[in-house]
């Protein structure tokens, strides 16, 4: 076995974290007691949150220690927040003390809001010292020399933020210049509630390289550094992906399936629920149905092409929505725009389904409907597709929440209601 | 109007470009040319580069260089790139020879890839100068400080890159130190025709604020910045999103509804025509139906359910292969995932499906038909799910590209010819 994990050092910790997603959690396990317990560490901390617990709740408290203490304090807090309560204190309680009051400090915060993101190392220095003694300053505290450090962070006598230097401007400025003279003053800063949301907005937004945090009392307290700002933004796509078509959570592909089924399987059954909408609209017209069974053929047509409708602009929509390039407002102006998209497509469409059911069918009047019902379904699938995001935005949840699945109920179930609404009154008119 | 744009000036550039983002082309136009030309530079550079290059449209070759005199090279080329080829001909000859020359270079690359996507400005000094004289080698070219300069690249005499020593080792470090001593041998470089995916990869899989990019003769000739991989990723994560219900390229909320259309319709004809096996299926069976006409409420419920269930599947899998957290060559281990949760899921589905058949229309054996097909849908699902993204990227297209349609497609016809199939085979068997 020696071998085998001293040929393991010589891969990248990203990459060894990788390997190990992919082993079962006892192989994971015996992987991670075989590594010094500084590399340990670092894999830990580079595993998914929620696979890293999955992995120290085989260990005991003394053992998680073992690697806790080679990680900064925001590291081990997180991922003490994914362990079951009972482990946690177990394992607050073996951490040297002064950790542990640390530690128990950044739990405070929920793991997605600022507090619960940044990072409490930092490097603050007051306004009046110069470029020289901060740098000399620096050269003596090399623990200060923490990942990432972007920027020097200038505070007043109560800690409160008053500008940021940056690196860059430090080593191109001048030695004798104060910090009070080099220093931005117009400093974005998050608090330490904001929601990841507001995070990942910023990074899409502004070009910022770290983002300060103040508590109610504008002190700085915290970074939230640009790894773990990406981190939040790759992570906020990939949840409005999954939300869209109903997965609670984060689900990765080697999520173990039990797991998966409790994220999926309930919002399965919310779409059972909504598809009885549509169930029941296709029932109440059986006697149309089975006076003319030509129609039964089109039906998967309209659900189909007028849901992919719904979805296109819904897709535009939460995707805006999450990088802030729209706003609540916006909804008519949206709405206005999808309709126009939604009446141009639903022309050719229907002319394209109006042929089909002629050329198939050979009825004049089966066309007409289905081309008909078409048109009106492109425009309903624009509505649901403004509708539903901004309707869920208006109701305080995340506007992706089950999207997808409540586009297409009301696609399948207004689409099946026009189309054979119309071939009842076709029927009607046409006596066949 | 001088009001105006002294208010404007107050405002975050990155503000002001989702201002203009939303105004008309003309009244757009109009501000930019108020703003003093330094300005407006900094704004064309945050528009996104399809709107920059529409408003541009509206200028003349000397005007537009009247701005981009103001911007780097990389940024120039990127905005020239979205030009038509004769108007970007005209600002090439009226800008001065040299930044000419350098923005030609940057043009021979794809914008999607690194060469296309680099900054061309970086610091790079040789191995054996110390900390101190690179430092103050920093101080005397204060035209070297450029945004985001994060790292120093050290290179030897063939501008073949050695080896990174990050600004914050700089500083930390002793001042007679040699770069030789402190600087990271093992480094990671993008070549000049690496696709933007592989970017997006990185930035999510390691840790990096700057990958140096080579030439095919290993030479150092730029750097791909964290706010440049950041707007990479962020773009890569809305394309899958698009591409998955079938939009081409990068649709904005406010992408006029003309190009809106002409980015759509394609894809929903495909719908159309995926949407015909489902038809033809449905067609097929008109018989069976038009003696059991409880069946057809039930078309809808199996088409949503089993659809969404494969979306689910689709949605975890394209964002695995789109973070790099899977492989092609983990198929086969994700489908025998997906298919224990397909038959979880099914179960659960199918007791609901069948007692709600039961419930409804009274019969048992609609029940018990209905619910097998649910059972068996939320398996083909399940291998729909898996099977789509897996053949797109096999076939060597992204993985993404309309997957969802696709995916539905594969559930609703194959849904329909298991269910109206077992639901024929019931009816010759209970001869009903």
């Amino acid at each position: 076995m020696k071998d085998d994990t001293t040929h393991l050092q010589n891969i990248h910790p990203a990459d060894l974290a990788d390997r190990l997603e992919r082993l079962p959690s006892d192989a994971a396990r015996e992987v991670l007691q075989q590594l010094p317990p500084a590399e340990g560490a670092v894999i830990l901390a580079e595993l998914h949150t929620d696979k890293a617990a999955n992995l120290l709740e085989g260990f005991t408290g003394g053992q998680i220690v073992g690697w806790l203490r080679f990680l900064p304090p925001h590291m081990v807090a997180d991922l003490l927040f994914a362990l079951p309560v009972k482990r946690r204190e177990e394992v607050l309680t073996a951490l040297p003390p002064d950790q542990s009051a640390v530690v128990t400090a950044l739990l405070r915060h929920l793991p997605d809001s600022a507090g619960g993101i940044m990072d409490n190392r930092f490097i603050a220095v007051r306004a009046d010292k110069t470029v020289e003694e901060c740098l000399a300053d620096l050269r003596a505290n090399p623990e200060q020399r923490t990942d990432d450090v972007l920027y020097i962070y200038v505070t007043d006598d109560a800690e409160r933020l008053v500008g940021v230097v940056s690196l860059r401007d430090l080593v191109f400025a001048p030695a004798e210049r104060r910090m009070s003279d080099i220093m931005n003053r117009e400093v974005r800063v998050l608090h330490v509630t904001d929601d990841q949301e507001a995070i990942a907005r910023q990074v899409h937004h502004y070009h910022f390289l770290g983002l300060p945090v103040v508590d109610e009392r504008e002190r700085l307290v915290g970074v939230v550094k640009i790894r773990d700002a990406i981190r939040v933004a790759q992570a906020e796509a990939t949840e409005d992906m999954h939300l869209m078509v109903g997965l609670f959570g984060e689900e990765r592909i080697w999520t173990p399936w039990r797991h998966s089924i409790a994220k999926r399987l309930p919002w399965l059954g919310v779409n059972l629920g909504t598809a009885l909408g549509a169930a029941t609209v296709v029932s109440f017209f059986e006697g149309t149905i089975s006076r003319w069974t030509a129609l039964v053929a089109f039906l998967p047509l309209i659900c189909a092409v007028a849901g992919n409708a719904g979805n296109q602009a819904l897709t535009v929509i939460i995707r805006s929505l999450a990088l802030g390039e729209v706003a609540p407002g916006d909804a008519l102006r949206a709405l206005r725009k999808e309709l126009f998209i939604g009446a141009g497509n639903g022309v050719v469409l229907a002319l394209a389904i109006g042929l089909i059911a002629f050329g198939w069918k050979g009825s004049v009047l089966l066309g007409v409907v289905a081309g008909t019902a078409m048109l009106l379904n492109q425009i309903l699938g624009a509505l649901a597709g403004v509708a539903v995001p901004f309707g869920l935005k208006w109701c305080k949840v995340d506007p992706a929440l089950a999207s997808s699945i409540f586009v297409t109920a009301l696609t399948d179930t207004m689409g099946f209601l026009v189309f054979l609404g119309l071939a009842t009154v076709a029927l009607r008119m046409f006596g066949m």
